[in-house]
C-alpha cells in the first residue's frame, strides 16, 4: 500500500541544467557519466538524490524517503553543451512553485559530481594506488579538492561531531555552540545530518549574519551509507560524498582545524577513539590540533564515563590530548579559535598548506574498513602495556564489534549463529568497558530492544 | 540597589569608527552631529544607542535596559577625519572577546546617522515644509535616502505587521511565512521587535540563505519611543529610526510593495485602520496594493471579529482592499508575490519608481498625530452614511482613544480625572466595536488588570 | 553653410534614463532639476552634455562642437520614477549601433548633475555661506562628495596638471609617467582634457591592466568655461564640473595627495604660483604635499626658467617646496609614492581625513577671482621683502593679467583702450619677468600674433 | 661579449607564491611538477618564462631575450602548503620596485601549469588517445579547461589572425577594429604576440573602458616555438601555451565565435587555408562560422590577390563562407556581432555548448603536422575535380612546403640538396599560386634576400 500512500505525497518532473563545474565537462566525460549513472550505480545516485531532494524533511517519519516516493528516479542526460538531469516523480518539497530550490539544485549536482568521480577516478583503471596509505591520502585529496572543498584561506574550520539524535537541551547547546563559533568567524564541518550536525551550523548562520560574513562554508562530509539515512540539513552549502566511513573520517581530520565533540551515540565515542588512535601516534605528538569535549550539564556524566574510561586503558597521555568544557560556548569557542591560531603558526612554520593536514600521520590500518567477525574479534589484543596508539586503534575495533553485535543486522546474526564473541583482554578494562556501554544503554545513547545483555566474553 | 544589580552585568568600553556614510562628513557637518548629541538629543541618542547595543537580549527581563546598564553612556567625538563613537560601560552582551559585533555597530551608525539627520534636516532651519503633506512625505523620503532603504531594484519588499508578545503556535507561523516569501526571493520590512517583527525574518534567513541569495534586506523601521521598549531583533541589517509614529507608518506603506498582517494586539488592529483609510480614499482606488490577513488557526477567530467589523462599519468595498489567509503560509506567500508583481507592472505603466509608491495618496490628517483629548473624541461622527475613508480615519482615532484609556498611563488619567470619553456614534458600530474589544481582552491581546470597564460612553 | 556641413554628421535621438545617484530623487528635486536645465541654465547644459557627447573625437577640427552640431538640444523629463535625458540631434559618435556607450552616458549623469547641484544648493538660498573662505570649501567639499569623488581609501591620488597642446615628446612622455604611477597602484586626477591631462590616464590604464587593479579612478575635473573647449577624454571615468576656476583649482589641492606639474604654457606656470601661493604660507608649513615638475630632456630649458624665476622671486624656500627631475619618469613615480607615503602618515597622526585635505590652509583671495583691470594690475606691489606667499599671489595675479593682456580678448582690448598696465616692481623681478615671458613665446608655449610686445611697463 | 652586454641590463631574484588553480595541489603533483621543470622540460621552461618576463619590450632588438639574460634560471620549488618559484637573474623590466607585476606573475603561473599539464597529461602515460582526432580534440579541450580558458558564458569571442610585422596604417586599423568590438561587447583571442595580434587588444581594452566593462577576456594563444620569439604583448590576461602549432590552430577553431583577419604575411594565407579547408568539409556545410578578411585601403590589393586565387582554386563556394571588407572597422565589428548573434542561435538550437565548438569537424589530417620533404610534396594533388577541402588541404600543404623551401632554414637546405620540390598541379592552378608568392614579395610580406626565384617546378 506504499503506493497509496506516497501518491499522496505530491512529487514535480524537473529538468535541471548544472552550474559550476559540472558545465564544463568533454564528450567524453558526459559519456562517462551518463554511463556510470545507468549502470550499477544507477540505484545508488537514486538514493542519494533522493536523500538530498528531501533535505530539510521533518525526520520523524519512521519510512524511510526510498518508501515515500517510490517511483521517484533520476536520469543524467548527454548533450553536447554538458549534461542535464531529469528528475521524475521527485519530492514536490524540493520546489517552490515548479522552480527546484537552488542550494537543493547545487546538492545534486554535488551527489552527481562525487559518485562520477568515485566511479571514474577511483574505480578500475584509477590513478591512485589504494593499496598504500598515500595513495588511499592522494584519493581523499582528489574527492575534496573535485568538490571544490579546499580552498587556500585562513584556518577557521570546525569540525563537528556528536549525536544526530540528541536531547532538546543538548540540541540547543550545540546551537549556542555554532553561535558562538561563528561570531568569532569560524567557518562548520559536520557529518550534515540532523541532530549535533544541524545545530553548529544554525547557530553559525546567525552568528555570520550578525557579523556580517558574506562568505561562510558549511560543510557537509557524508557518504553512501550514511547520506541515504540521514539528509543533509537545508544550510548545508558545500556537500562532499566520500566513497566509505574510513575516507570520510580521513577527510574530517585532513580539513578540519579543530575538533568538537558534542554528546553522541557510542558511534561518537568510536570517533574519540579513531583521533585519540591517530594523534597519539609518535609521528603526530608535536602537531597541534584542538578537540574538545563538550556538552550541558546533563551531558557531564557521558563526558566524565569516557574521560574516565580513556585514561584507565590509554593514560594519561590520551587525556592531555582533549580537554572537557560543561556548560560554557563561550569558552569553547574562545579555546577553538586559540587553538587554530596555534595550528595556523604552526603550518606556517612548516611550510604546510592550511586547507589539508598532510603532516598528520594516518597509518593504513586507519584507512582500511574493520569487518567485527570472530576471528577479527578474537584477534584484538587489549591488555595494558601496548602502544596507546595500537591499543586505541583495537579498542575502536572492540567497540565497533560490540556494538554491531548488539545493535546492526548483520551483527546480531553473527552472535545468534557463532554465540558471543570472545575478546582477549585485561579484566579492569573489560569492566570499563561494560560499565560505558551499560551507561550508555541507560542515558538511552544507545537502543537496545529488551534487556541489555553483552555480545561478547571476556579471555584474559 | 540598582547600581549592584547593574554592576554585575558586564560592561565594556569602546571607540568605535563608523563606516558607510558617516564616514564622509565635513567639518562643519561633524561639529552639527557632535553638538546634537551632546545637546537635547542627548538622552535621546543614549536611550536608542542602548537599545541596539542590548539586541537579541532575552526580552523576558521586566527591568527596562536603562535600568541594567545605568552607567552607559556614549560621546560622539569630533576627528578631522570624520566622527568616531565613545561607548562607555556598554553592554558587554554586543562584544566578542573585546570587538563590538559588526551588525550591532552598523545598527549604532543608523542611530547616530538618524537622529542626527532629523536634529539637523528637520529642526528649526529644516527646509522641509512640515505644514504641507507633501513637505512631510518628502521628509519621509528625505530619512529613508539618508538611511540608504531607497535603491532601484525591482518591487520584493513585503511589510509584516503584527505583534510583539504572540503565541507560540503564532510567532513559529509568522517564521513559517517569512520562510515561504523568502524561498519566493521576498524581503521583509517589520517594526523590528520580537514576536511577529522577528518571525518572517527569521525564516526568511533560513530561506534565502537556501536559495543561495546573497543581497537580502531585512528592513527594520522604529521610531524613538518604540525602540527603546522592542530593540531590534539580531536579524536586521538596515534600520532606519523615524522622528514619530506617523511618519513610521508612512515609512511602512511608501516602501513597501505589499503588506501582511498577523496577529497582533490593538495596535495591530490600529494599523490596518490606518491602512483602509488610505486605500478607500477615491485617489488611492486603482492603486494595486496587495494586503493579507493572515495567522493559524488559532487565530481565526481574531480575524473574524476583525473582518465582521470592518464589513460592519466600512462596508463591502473596504473588505474588498484585503485578503484573509488561515493557516497556509505557502497560499499567503504565492498571493503576496503574485500581487507584487502586478504592483510592478502598474508601476512600470505609470512610469512611478520601484523605491517609493509616490502614487499612494496620504492626506494630512494621517501624517499628523492624533492626541485623545476628551475634545478631539466627542468630535468624532462614527455613523453610516459617510465617506468611508473618513469614517476610517475616526474609527481608527476612536480605537486609538480607548485603548489609551485603558492601558496607556496618560489615557487612564485622563479619564480619572474627567470621566468617560463621549462618543457620538451609531449604535450597532459602537457594539460592534466593544465586542471587538471585549473579544482582544479574552483573547489576551489586551492586556487589562482587573476586570474590563469600557472608558468610554455612546452619545447617539 | 554650417548648416549643411553639420547635416553630414551624423546624428541620433535618445532617450536616457540615469543610474546611479540621480535614479534615487524626489519628486520635488526632480521638479527643480526640471526647472534648472530648462530656464537660464539651459545654454550651459546644452554646451556641457555636447562636450562630453563629443568626448574623444578628434580635436584638430578647429570648428567648435556647437557648430558641428548646431540642431543638438537636451531635455530633462520629469517622471514619477525619476528623470529621464531626451537628446536630439546628439552626435552619432557617442553611440554604439544605436545604443550610447555606457561610460559616455555616465560622463552626461555627471554634467546634470553637478549643473543642477550648483544651480540648487549654491544659488540664491545656498546653505553654503560663499562670502567666507571656510564656507567656500564646505561648497567645494558638498560638490565633490555629491559627485562621489569623495571616499575614504588609502591616499593615493596624483593630480597632474600641464599643458594640454604639447608636444609629441611631452605627451609620451606623460604617458610613460602615467604608466609608471599606475604599476605603483597610483590613481590619476586632472583637468581631463586633451595633451598632459590625457596621457597620464592612459598610461595609468595599461598599467592598472597589467597590475590587474581593478577598481580605477580617472577623476577629471573641469569648469563649464574649459570643459566645452576641452571635451573630457574616454578614460575619464569620474567627472565633476566646478562651477569656477577658483574652485576648480581648490578641488585639485583639496583632492590630490601630490601634483606633478608637466610642461605645460603659462596657464601651468600660474597653477604652480598658486600652489606655492598657498603651500608658502605659514599655516602649512609643516605640511608634506609632493610636487614634482618634470618632463622629457626636450623640456628641460622650460623647468630651468621657471626654477630661476621662483628663486629670484620667492627664494630658495619657495624652491624648497618642489623637485624638478628630468627625463626620469620611474624616478618621479616613486619620488611621488614615497611622498605619498609621508601624507598617509601625517594624515593619521593628525587624525585628518584622506580624502579631502581639510589641513591645507586656502585663504579668501586664493578662492575669489582675480579680474586684471588696469585698476587691480596697479595695485599689485612685486617687491623684494614681502611674504612670500603675498608675493606669489601678487605674482600670479600680475601673470595672469600680462596673459590676458597678450592673448585674451578682454585683456587685449583694455590695453588698446588703456595703453599698457602699469606695475609697480622691483627691477630684476620685472626683468626675470619678461625673460620667461620670452622664453614661452620662443618655445611656442604662448602663442602670440606677430612680434611679442610686452603690455605693461613697470614703475619702480 | 654577450656577458659584458648583458650586464648592463638590470636583473632581479624573486620567489614567488603562485594563486588561482597551482595552489591546491597535491603532495604528489607538486613533486611531478617539479621533477618535469628539472628534467628534459627545464630548457623549455626557462625560454618561455623568459618571453614572458619579457613581455612588452620594445621588440626592434634583434638579439633574442635569451642572449640579453643569459643568467636567468626558473626553478620550481617544493613546498608542503604547494609551489613556489624561484626567478634568478630575471629581468628587472618584469619587476617594480622589487615586486613582480602581477599580470606578469600569472602570465608566469600560466606558463609552468601548462607545460606541466602537457608534460604529465599528455605525456607517456597519458589518458589522451592521440592517435585518434577524438583523443586529440579532447586533449585540446582538456588544456584549455586547465587553463581555464573555458567557461559557460554567452559566446562573445572574436579571434584575429594577422601578421606580426604589419605596417603602421595596418596595425592602427586592426586597432581600430579592436575598438569597434571592443565597443560591442566582445571579447579578443590572438596569437599573442605584436602587430595584429596587439593591436584588436588595444583597442578593444579602451572600448571595454568606455563601456565600463569589467570582467574582460584579452586571450592569448600560443606554443613553445612562438612564444620565444614573440612575447606575449602585455593587455593579454589569459595565456595559454598548446604543444604544437596544429594543436594552436585547433584551438583558435574551437574556442572562437568568429574569425578576423587582418593583413598578414604567407603565414595568415597558410591560415586561411586551412580554415577554409575545415570549413568546405561536408561536415561542416550547415555550420554557422562568420569569418570576415578585413584591413585598410591599402590592403584591398592583398586580399584580392588571396580572393581572386581561393575562387580559382577552390571556386565560388569557398568565397561564400568569408566577406572581405575594406577599410570600414565599423561595419566589421557589426557583421562580425550579428554572425555570433547566429553562432549562438545555432548552438542553442543544437544543444551544443558555447565555449567549445564541438559540432566542428576538424579531421586527422589537419591535426596532424606536415612535413614539406620532397616526397611528400611530390604526393600533393593540385589539380581541378578534387574536393574542394581535400584541395584546400593540399594547397595549404603546397604552401607551407614552398614558405619553407623560400625562407626556411631546413627547406632551404632540402632544395640545396635536392633541387627544387616537385609537385603535380595544374597550370592555371599553379601560375596563380605563383603570381601570389610573387605579389607577397612585392608587398614585402615575404622577405626574400636577393631576387625571388621559384623553389618548385610544376609536373602536369
Amino acid at each position: 500500500m506504499t503506493e497509496m500512500l506516497s501518491s499522496s505525497l505530491p512529487t514535480v518532473d524537473a529538468r535541471i541544467y548544472p552550474k559550476g563545474g559540472l558545465d564544463v565537462l568533454s564528450r567524453d566525460e558526459v559519456a562517462r557519466l551518463r554511463a556510470t549513472s545507468e549502470g550499477g550505480m544507477h540505484d545508488l545516485l537514486r538514493r542519494c538524490a533522493l536523500a538530498v531532494l528531501t533535505s530539510g524533511s521533518a525526520s520523524d517519519d519512521p519510512r524511510a524517503a526510498g518508501e515515500l516516493y517510490p517511483h521517484f528516479d533520476i536520469q543524467v542526460l548527454q548533450q553536447d553543451r554538458g549534461i542535464c538531469i531529469d528528475l521524475l516523480n521527485a519530492p514536490a518539497m524540493a520546489f517552490v512553485d515548479g522552480e527546484i530550490i537552488r542550494g537543493v539544485a547545487e546538492l545534486l549536482f554535488a551527489v552527481v559530481r562525487d559518485l562520477a568521480y568515485t566511479a571514474i577516478e577511483m574505480g578500475e583503471h584509477s590513478n591512485y594506488d589504494l593499496d598504500t596509505s598515500s595513495g588511499i591520502t592522494n584519493s581523499v585529496f582528489g574527492l575534496l579538492r573535485n568538490a571544490r572543498i579546499l580552498h587556500p584561506a585562513d584556518p577557521n574550520l570546525v569540525v563537528c561531531w556528536g549525536g544526530h539524535s540528541i536531547g532538546r537541551d543538548e540540541y540547543v547547546y550545540t546551537k549556542q555552540a555554532g553561535y558562538e563559533l561563528g561570531l568569532r568567524g569560524l567557518d562548520i564541518c559536520t557529518g550534515c545530518g540532523p541532530g549535533a550536525m544541524k545545530g553548529p551550523m544554525k547557530g553559525a548562520t546567525i552568528a555570520h549574519a550578525k557579523q556580517r560574513r558574506r562568505t561562510t562554508r558549511y560543510i557537509g562530509v557524508t557518504e553512501p551509507g550514511i547520506i541515504a539515512a540521514e539528509s543533509p540539513n537545508p544550510i548545508v552549502n558545500h556537500l562532499v560524498i566520500m566513497p566509505d566511513i574510513e575516507k570520510r573520517l580521513e577527510a574530517f581530520v585532513r580539513i578540519g582545524h579543530g575538533i568538537i565533540v558534542f554528546p553522541g551515540g557510542v558511534g561518537t565515542a568510536e570517533e574519540i577513539l579513531y583521533l585519540l588512535g591517530i594523534l597519539l601516534r609518535e609521528e603526530n605528538r608535536d602537531l597541534p590540533f584542538p578537540l574538545i569535549l563538550t556538552g550541558p550539564t546533563i551531558a557531564a556524566p557521558y563526558f566524565e564515563q569516557i574521560d574516565r574510561f580513556i585514561r584507565l586503558t590509554l593514560g594519561e597521555a590520551a587525556a592531555a590530548r582533549y580537554e572537557i568544557v560543561i556548560g560554557d560556548t563561550t569558552a569553547v569557542a574562545r579555546k577553538m579559535a586559540q587553538g587554530i591560531k596555534r595550528v595556523r603558526e604552526y603550518r606556517i612554520a612548516q611550510k604546510d598548506s592550511f586547507f589539508f593536514n598532510w603532516a598528520l600521520d594516518v597509518p593504513l590500518e586507519f584507512q582500511q574498513p574493520f569487518l567485527p567477525t570472530h576471528e577479527a574479534m578474537a584477534a584484538l589484543d587489549l591488555h595494558h602495556g601496548r602502544k596507546p596508539h595500537e591499543l586505541a586503534a583495537d579498542l575502536r575495533r572492540a567497540f565497533s564489534g560490540i556494538v554491531a553485535g548488539n545493535v546492526k543486522e548483520d551483527g546480531m546474526r553473527r552472535i545468534e549463529a557463532h554465540g558471543p564473541f570472545e575478546i582477549h583482554g585485561a579484566k579492569d578494562m573489560m569492566d570499563a568497558l561494560d560499565e560505558l556501554l551499560r551507561a550508555f544503554v541507560v542515558q538511552r545513547r544507545m537502543k537496545i530492544t529488551g534487556e541489555y545483555r553483552p555480545c561478547y566474553r571476556v579471555l584474559a
